[in-house]
């Protein structure tokens, strides 16, 4: 125990930014601080533990108004350069050094997994999921999710009206390299035509040919929504495999181009993409992830007066409970065929 | 069995209107009418069963570009006439007198019953819940509460700029008669300093203890939520009662109003009111009351070619599930005390 | 001149808050201090002048992310008490215990009269049209207006979907207790049926007619919106007159609702009523504003190194010009009855 | 004169589509069928003149609803082909076959161009400004470019949070190819920290030096917006010329990810960038947008009760008024230094 009789709690946000961190912060620092507890915010991701001077009390006033707000008052980083024994121990190191008792950890699939190996090295985290791409297994709520779907489906919106005005199709690529959530529910929630994921493939031919049906029937627009990690056979048709090109603009192609390209040779359908990016992302965050990153925090700062080491805090029934890390990092959460198969039958 | 071996597949919306509605009938359509069975739309709610030329058949071009649309395309009405034996037969004539084999009741608590009440004189049934307040048993999902909530939330993010602008407090009444849902999640995603809801009594001089608390602090301006059936004693000080007053207007009072007069003479603060009203239910649906809304719908459809007499679908565990009329209406549900106390242990 | 051999800058937004004054004080700020200045915060409105502690010298830091952010960060306050003799040399003592140079008055018309004021007797001032109301004359743009529209268009966009559900009529009341044109364009954008302002009487008797005249035509719901400040008559038909009845809540009574009660009276509709408030005032501004302030902001930084005495910024031809306090102040801008009959011929 | 002794109006909407065109539509149609006259919608553009069945007549009810909702409902295509003599005597023969009157075009510098050419030929014409670029020149409004404007600053609004918790460089590109409105107010409005635009050059170099001193003076994220046709000089590098490369792809390569690459290259900070691109056009107009489009729909219906056979309505001093097909499309607008320059002043 330290000073004042309270715990020191290190608070990390790690990987990419999402909506909702901030209300998880506020939830946390109120309720640990009016437990007695302190509350240490280190910045900038996992790396805030390598550097002198990037962990800073937090106090009350730092999260005045911040419920409201996108990204992370802390700062993010991703984590990868971490996960292996000599980062493991440098992080231990800079915990040390922070004199924190315990940490909360929230992030992704990276983050909880490197939460997992510091703490069989005896350190007291406790995890929250966050993850825009929904792939944390277990917990049916990821801070950021919601977000980052009310992005997709406010731009699906937004696409169907220029789509019908020029008899086109637009392709919408969403984030998402090995997890189909974001275009699955985005597509279903915003009228896609056809839905291209890397749980599932489908062959571009296939989505050639829906989309020559639809115009068969008359429909002369048609949304198709792609995941960037989209298993999509034959996208690429005879165009020379891009690694060997070479160009550094090659470097950050985005799939959803190649399949404008291909659907626009395919179909002859005058066809446009669009890459929603870190649109995706930033901004404020819906009242669904406020209201679930607020109780989430909450528990953690519970968990944190308890005995518990390894630890963490998720959404099951529609209600708050305690998992375990493994439970949250064992296995990737996928979009089921059923649900897969649900947005083709009321598309 | 009727023409084109299918079933005649009735479907209602009652009670008030919410986002989320057409997302629903779109789902139940297209999945309905791609399996064989016919969509018939009962207009205007119930009522549109005791009308001649109030019901009419639905086809896939009646479901194009409504998912994203607020409102429901089939009208809506209030059930409350047609809850007794009267009102009953009255309806199963009509359900005759359409040749209709089912009907899948979109509603809240009054329209759940009321299609108990017709499934236990034969008809074949099916609840779908949906209620901006969030009350409906069970259910972890109702159609129309996460869009008002974020109507609630919304609202909250403008007022507090006004409210530190002015050094003020800002009342907002939420909807909610019998219900704190949207109050308490509103205000813990909107940063609420208080909140007033029917299922926990507060004294608005515990109310104005806490305003003047936070004055002491340097809190300069303060947000209220209250919602529209708040148990807060002694909001009406001495003013005289309003039921004997007699002036049309007072019929529609806004308890907020009453709130932000007590508020202001207690603690001497500049208070303003805002009743959100109407816009709680207006609009487009958020992503998520589009998601769940055609998960429930196209299950709708599947149960509707069982050979279950009376069930209701509902999500349980993050799934659609099957669920009974009883599930839904036996009990009310209520914010839990311990959720009450997140939002003032979050403030 | 003081040290650093610049200006002291003195600025104050006065009256209600509105979105965009962030981005007219960061503009200000950053060229003043750019150029060589000193800006000083006065805090809360022309009240800030008064008391000690409540003027506090900006620096670049405090104009860092407030382009987005409704309110001000300088705070506000009316002016109404402050008009008198007394309460203008209370000021100019105000100004000369800052030792102020000049002062950038951002308001509407209270405040620039009182600017004008200000300016007869000796103070160096430059004005910036700020109303939500849009009724300072002159300028074609005032800080504020086309946010708050933007609030009543979207809330006109929501209430159609309930009116179409229910077959109601929906009054929205919106702002403008002597101006009408937040109902006028906002009901010429949001699609409204008939629009009542403070510039056209028309009789609660004529709305109604109108109203049964769309329904004899099959129109089963209709948008009514008023501006606060209507000119109806006989709305209060048969009612006792409100002054007499004594209850405080009626001091705060609002018009829409009225006009609500009467329409349920003479056309058996079924009626709501929404009072909009300050929903309109709140949250983060639209383009517009921000460009405009922006450009406002800049114009009175220049302005301030030149030798006027007293002047003022607004926009003309769709540019930013030099106009003088008595053209903003000397007249209120009226809604033109073209433009209220064109609101008749569209709807 | 045709039957009912009024004019057969036609109304096309051409090139890209924009939000507000359904606001002019309704608001010419209302007030010419108002008038007695008859609309006959043109269908897809100009080539609705080229083939049959593409011109239909519009009713009362077609304008319901359609006030809130983007794109348009006469559907858009480019016209490019179509400029020359062949393409004129064309559509002059499908204006005869349609028995049109008299054709009110909305649509950019391309749309006024075809209708000037057409007027040359003997047809009555009115024109009426849209483009989301803002470079049809004299008037103050183009129909679209408010919102469309609004979608860049929302999209800087949610980037500057990404931005901030990662401490990197976003790039966003806008439209624009010849024209740099929109990243110039955009920028403005959304605090970007550096705009390129076709109007005026600046250097890889400058953009990379100006981003090393905001680092060096601690700001740890910048924003940076480009017009799609910025003249960014020596932004390609060292890379290969991208014309030479052959890959379909590169047809659609974006300039905002070449500089996205040059920013990492000359300053070792992160940088990402996202292309905004359809998402500019599409959905639902915002207020300013809609009143405009209303009142330019309005004036063009009053305009062909006259004698004139070549006019245009056009925004000037805050007015609608009557204007020339030259006044319109002798000149494009162009960003001035001094607003490119305030840009640089208030960043």
């Amino acid at each position: 125990m330290n000073r004042k009789g309270g715990r020191r709690i290190g608070v990390v946000t790690a990987g990419g930014d999402a909506p909702g961190l901030n209300a998880a912060i506020r939830a946390l620092g109120r309720c640990a601080i009016d437990a007695g507890d302190e509350v240490i915010g280190i910045l900038n991701g996992w790396t805030g533990l390598l550097e002198e001077g990037t962990c800073r009390q937090l106090s009350a006033d730092d999260f005045v108004g911040i419920v409201s707000h996108g990204g992370t008052i802390l700062g993010s980083s991703r984590t990868a350069a971490l996960q292996d024994e000599v980062g493991i121990h440098r992080l231990l190191a800079g915990v040390q050094e922070a004199r924190l008792d315990i940490v909360v950890a929230m992030g992704g699939d990276g983050t909880l997994k490197l939460a997992r190996k510091l703490a069989e090295h005896g350190l007291r985290v406790i995890g929250i999921p966050k993850t825009i791409d929904y792939d944390v297994d277990y917990t049916e709520i990821c801070i950021g999710f919601e977000s980052a779907l009310s992005r997709v489906v406010e731009a699906l919106d937004r696409l169907h009206t220029t789509a019908a005005s020029h008899h086109r199709v637009m392709v919408l690529e969403t984030m998402g390299r090995d997890s189909g959530w974001l275009a699955t529910l985005g597509g279903l929630a915003g009228g896609a035509d056809m839905i291209c994921i890397p749980e599932f493939q489908v062959s571009i031919d296939d989505v050639a040919e829906r989309l020559l049906e639809r115009r068969r029937i008359g429909k002369q627009s048609s949304i198709v929504v792609v995941a960037e990690g989209c298993d999509l056979k034959g996208v690429f048709g005879d165009a020379p495999p891009l690694d060997g090109v070479g160009h550094p603009l090659l470097a950050r192609r985005a799939i959803g181009e190649h399949v404008a390209v291909a659907i626009e040779r395919l179909t002859g359908s005058e066809t446009r993409s669009t890459v929603l990016g870190h649109l995706q992302r930033g901004g404020s965050p819906v009242a669904s992830d406020r209201v679930w990153a607020t109780r989430l925090g909450a528990a953690a700062a519970d968990l944190a007066r308890s005995d518990r080491r390894a630890t963490a805090v998720a959404v099951r029934n529609g209600e708050v409970v305690e998992a375990t890390l493994s439970q949250l990092t064992e296995h990737r959460r996928v979009v089921p065929e059923s649900l897969y198969e649900l947005s083709r039958r009321t598309s």
